[in-house]
């Protein structure tokens, strides 16, 4: 059996935020969250009880060390970390959403310990020995040499056998659809489980139409024996080629978006892991409402938690 | 003229709450609310200026002292408080509803002072010496010695003809219908007011129908004057064996589940005091209403308030 | 080309609000925010880069720097404040709306500094070397020195063909319909820019009807070129006396209703200033509803945020 | 045996603060506290277990009420609390000391409900109902009908036989030695205990000299079997016209110096309502430490608490 | 190499906090810290980067996972940990020391699933995996399964040839000095390192004089190499059977005094661990005072900071 | 009359800080201040009612308004602010001291908006505008770009006849005492106030001595005629090349140690704009112990408080 269960690569970060209704420029304190878009999924499946390792560049600073005590925590396994004696942890501002002004992001992330690592510094053998490698499409372009990292990553597992999630996590700001798409082709062959979002086909590869006509034609641009696509407000869709997995989206009162789509997606491996993928997409529904309901990136919940909330319609008290 | 207008027992309590969006697993700072349903009932009326009394049983420690000092604030009479030189205080710990969540209570409440009170610690001339006794249901599984006090009090009540009021406040972790069924029974027989919701009665007595026929069936099984059954979203039905009473619910924003029903049952008794029964059920609707807009067991208001919000639909601000 | 593109004048005060949920009569902790209906409006368009100038009278003691710091941040000049060794500030207490129960205001704003202003004391070169002044109908009935010196400015303004901007802001709480229509609709014949809610125009003026038809009864009473109504949650119309400008509201989370008018009558006047009514109606629906989602009296924002919130849908996260 | 142990007069106030090392004119959140001098002695009295009643006056809004109910919570009673409909409520602001800056304190306290108090709506027969009526000079000064509310009380106090405590509590920048000498020393001739500071004798009766000569001197201006004069940081002396009672003042933390003084007097007359003069000096001394240590007017504390700390030395801690 | 350079066995708990000059019967809010004194001294070592497993038993609920979270994020072991389904979590209460007022603390710890644990509960591979086991004589009264269980492990240890740590850690409340003597003399003959501090060494031995003679005698009834003394404000002495080591206190503000005995322990073993006895007891004394500096039980710190701060007389800035 | 009493160049930054005893890599909160050495000369000179402009560069986000917020509230003129589209603002990280830890210092820097400035983007009219220019040592490493604009400023200064003040500020982690030695000299051959501590005059210039031999050393490097030198908690030394003025400490509690250094130079500046050299040493040796006092790099005062604190021994409450 392999040490872990799953592990990831990603960039750690701290994020601070101010409280719905107040304005950054006018702060006089700021909430402090940690974040990283991979570790979100592996910190959840590792509350869910799964054996899970982050491999991530960060400064041995106290800023790095609060971003890695908070994982730690979750009982996330962050002994091939590659600390720095100095050097940038990434980090980033948010205004939380109150219409008409939508969440507001602001970032302070360039030239990063994290976006600074080469190959040479990756535990390889600690990434291979697990059931699953999860990559995220939105770390690929924070620079070549973690590009060059995540190809081989995805080259590696693909040699050993081991089998890749990837989430495509498309985002505008950072590459365009021709680049993003140029580079994501070659890892769609090689991947096991697919997460792209409706929004993104359609941006990145030009996909359009039913939700079962997306999963169908992101079939052909990949391998992976499932496919799920996040239709935001209309729930999701997953494909295993041979059945259509709709699941509607839970009622939730929306606190903070920031980390949904990592817990959708971590939700869905606690399935996958568990080898129901059907049941995956309840749980991805479900883990998404939860991390839309709570401050933070990380959904702080247990597996215990999650059954009692999955099939019922919930009570207005516990107790 | 009697001492007080109403006189109660019940267990004083400690509540801890993190902030909506937080995990109670990760909290750094805990609110503090005190709580007891009883009470909870008797400092919205002392607040709304009648004079009122409660017999509890705590220790005579900073935590008991926390308790007794936010009830002694509303106006609520302690004289006949049992002070114990040590022991414990039940606390219990509030996660609030933020869906896919509902509201979940941890209790830590096993063992303490109050549930080791017996009959010969009560000022039974002071309990007496009141328009009205109330009584929860909630509180007669504690212990069998507290159970054995709140038979004795309606006892007692009934022999010195002072009204009793009974909530009936069912709670399936503590007791099965059938044990609840059989110890409750014998004091329906001697209330004056009865409140019994409709989940309640249907769990605890089977009773179930149109809200009409519900307190028709409850009327069968007591010999209260005033039956008021709350109806949740559906407002409350009140029944004073002539005439029913509907009163619709108030349009509310939830902060708060936690004490709706103590508040709706103080909104009632406001009107009964007042000889004024259907204007105990609009009380009662605003009172809930009140309760579910504020953190915390207690409704903070004034008579005033009630008055100026009873009828009127809110204008936006009052300036 | 005149040092000022906005003058006003109006009351400087505290504001002390407790957090939704929570009561005053209860309260540890006191959020405090600053306050003045007109100097609201000119902070706005100070962000919002314009050149403005605010009179005001406050004592030079904590209580008033407060006020001043938190206006001269904004942008806006108080070099023509009058500071008075000692003497009161206005205050006031808010608890937030959570119904049933509205916004609450109380005021403690008896004899203040600003009350007792007199007409010599005001910088009156200071006020006219601006393209427009502002002034409030809500500041009028202050104190009888302070009707005269706004009647002053008006009548100065005119004399010097400056522009004035008049925001009814009916406070039945202060004065009768009679004595408010008296006063203000000399008032109205020399004004510039007129904003009178639907509301204030029924009250104060008798005027009802369509939308159209309220600003063309109001058209009546003023000479006023640019004549702006708030309807409201149906939004706003304006007419120049040629075309009518149908604006609707935003769609909005409101967390604070208190400075929602003023911020409409700023987003007005950025567009008036900018020479284009109809996009001022547009911006005043914005700011309106900015207000409405942020805490305390005055938006913060920019004007490159306005343009990028103008016309779009928002996304659900800007990243 | 009369109804209270201690009545007392004074008016209720609310007292806002920022944190050490924090500014007023920068604050964005205040703590609330409430002060009165009168009811500061009063409410350490009740908290010791005496049954003591406060009469002031306040407006019954949110902002009265919040006064009244934390001395409630004391169990001080407040059943001839003068309530008006509308008025002011004395406000004052602190920044705490961190040297080199003093403690800083702002009134906002002109034309409020209590000093506009007349003697027709003091309730007479129960501020005579007690064993001992507490009166500051503080207030006397505050308005014309308080002065003569208060020689009211003395004078009532005398001829019903009931002994009157009384604190000099000189405030320079109320009145003048001259006039305070004038209106207090007829007071000094029917009082039966006397605090008089130090500072206060020189300044007010140009009294100066070793502890024994000023107590000795204070002695000829007053028929006050007990007089107690603070020699701040030199700790206490007391002399009972038999013996001179020296208390050096305890180790302390220095929090908060405001109401260390109103706690040394309730600190001795604990004493002396137990009959011992000389153990009220030793209460005295650490009930001024007490109050020094904590934040807000009040000292929280227990008879239990004061017993055990009131000859040990302390250990570290307490577990 | 065994798997753990130290483990142990001992209470996980919740602290609950009061901040300075409030007190705890009026406290609105209060701070969560985590408590264990033996998890203390082994999350120091975690986090100077030696590896610790830690045995307790707690409910897996919100209130137990929030203990297990906080000493995981410092990178101790937890996977022998007992989780039980349900049952209480010990709690206290914290008032800090502010003279006159020593640190209170209020225990809530009767009945928990810690003291009910039994022997065949307990990992003893795990527990004996290792360099040392670490034993506090503060845990072995707690209940007589737990009594059992902790001799029981010094048996195994002996038995084993794994090193011992015990820390006398006498608490009166709990047992009489008679009580202790007996249960703790036949633990001190198998032990390798002893802590006794003056006081323990005093009150449950008998043994007072100079330091040198107070461990001179504790060797008597140990065969412990290494004895360790707490002088408190006095400084250390260690005595390896060859040289006596004094070490004095370092300068220090005092902000927490909890925890401080066991960052002591902490730090000596840190050198311990390092073959360096002597460096040891000078960890020891900076680890106290890095405890007594900051808030909480444990000390969070890096073995690079305790290296920079160490032997030099600190810097006011450190930049 | 120049258009400015001072004007000044130097980086803007925020700060972001725990509250004492809590460490940074734990925080859940982060309050924020805002920092520059320059500005914060300059804001307490405008706070003192002097004329100040300020010059920086700084990314148009919302973290670049949060400082220029706050140093335009304290009335410093930012007209001349060069604003770039984006890019980073330094920030820097806090822990206050508790000993035995110093305060500690983390910064994040690098390759920020105002490190690239160039000369070309200096508004030169605007800075030479002035009754002085103030240039800090620390500024000057900065980038290559920053130096050459100082260099360039002190050059342009010299032309126009307006006098320079300046600030030694060595920081070793910086540059080195032979790189600063060498830039500096040609500096100060132009200045006409130098301020250059105790410890800087030893490091950077090898001048030991006591204090009168520092300054007058010192005095053979530059054409100025003040000289300022700090000797910590020994006070100030100033020459003006006719007397020696020294100036001892002020008594202080020490909160945040940040901005001591520049609150002295605001102070004695403060004096030197009056004419009154020796005053102004009176002046800096009470702000900086304000500083001291306060958290935050500014000071909050007034000129009335200056002088009511500048000669009396405080009292213990100002009321």
């Amino acid at each position: 059996m392999p040490r872990f269960d799953m592990t990831t690569i990603g960039e750690g970060q701290l994020r601070y935020s101010v409280p719905p209704g107040q304005r950054l420029e006018m702060a006089s304190q700021l909430d402090v969250h940690v974040a990283c878009t991979e570790a979100n999924v592996a910190s959840l499946l590792a509350r869910l009880g799964w054996r899970c390792g982050w491999i991530s560049g960060m400064p041995d600073t106290p800023l790095g060390r609060r971003v890695a005590n908070e994982f730690r925590l979750s009982g996330l396994d962050l002994s091939a970390m590659v600390w720095a004696d100095s050097g940038r942890l990434a980090t980033y501002y948010v205004e939380y959403a109150v219409p008409p002004r939508p969440t507001q992001v602001y970032y302070d992330r360039a030239n990063t310990v994290f976006t600074n690592l080469t190959a040479d510094q990756i535990n390889w053998d600690y990434l291979l020995d697990t059931r699953l490698v999860h990559i995220s499409g939105l770390t690929v372009p924070l620079s070549p040499t973690i590009r060059e990292i995540l190809l081989e990553a995805v080259r590696r597992a693909k040699a050993a056998g081991v089998p890749v999630s990837f989430d495509m996590n498309y985002r505008r700001r950072v590459w365009t659809p021709e680049e993003a798409r140029a580079t994501v082709l070659p890892i769609l062959r090689d991947v096991t489980v697919l997460f792209c979002g409706r929004g993104d086909a359609r941006q990145v590869f030009g996909i359009e139409g039913q939700p079962e006509e997306i999963v169908l034609q992101l079939g052909d641009l990949t391998s992976a024996g499932h496919i799920v696509t996040s239709l935001s407000g209309d729930g999701l869709i997953g494909w295993d080629r041979r059945t259509f997995h709709r699941q509607p989206a839970r009622e939730v009162t929306i606190l903070d978006r920031i980390g949904a789509g990592d817990a959708m997606v971590g939700g869905v491996l606690h399935g996958w892991l568990q080898g129901d993928f059907a049941k995956g997409l309840r749980y991805g529904a479900l883990t998404a409402a939860l991390a839309l309901s709570q401050y933070g990136d990380q959904v702080i919940t247990t597996s215990e938690e999650l059954e009692a909330l999955l099939d019922t319609s919930s009570p207005d008290i516990f107790r």
